[in-house]
């Protein structure tokens, strides 16, 4: 294959980066959005079973070519990511 | 907020949850194909030049609620097991 082609998918490759960006910022605001439902409703924020749900909602749906342990870990990651997020927001809300 | 709320809320975040798999299967595949370019071409699959290049577009156009910081390193994660899977396929290419 040629450089020209190399460039095309490296191009298509960027497009799905912030596409990705995109919706996990998205997940962001409503991860936050939970949280603060969750704030007048006096629950916690890390509710295991809700995150084993989504867990098994992703393995349900792994089409590949990524294993499924693969995309676990990768969600798992920005599951911490969120909660984080929720807990800044905690964290500001406190110092107002 | 009522449970109704929440659950609204959740069945929104488990759709954007699956449209991430599907985006991060989709970059999956355009790495692989990617690898096997540079296999033909007998360049190096890690390029770090090109993952900096990658990074500076997500930051260039992160509109957040994520920080930069925090959107980065879900990437290098996701960067990694992208490399992971070109390995693969070029072990059992190995085998054949």
């Amino acid at each position: 294959m040629s450089n020209e082609q190399l460039d095309a998918l490296r191009d298509e490759l960027d497009k799905v980066n912030l596409q990705i960006l995109d919706l996990i910022n998205e997940r962001a605001s409503l991860a936050k959005k939970i949280g603060q439902v969750k704030d007048t409703g006096g629950k916690n924020r890390f509710d295991p079973v809700r995150e084993r749900n989504m867990l098994d909602l992703i393995a349900e749906n792994n089409k590949g070519p990524f294993e499924t342990s693969t995309v676990q870990h990768l969600f798992k990651q920005i599951f911490k990511a969120s909660l984080e997020i929720q807990e800044d927001d905690n964290r500001k809300a406190l110092l107002v």
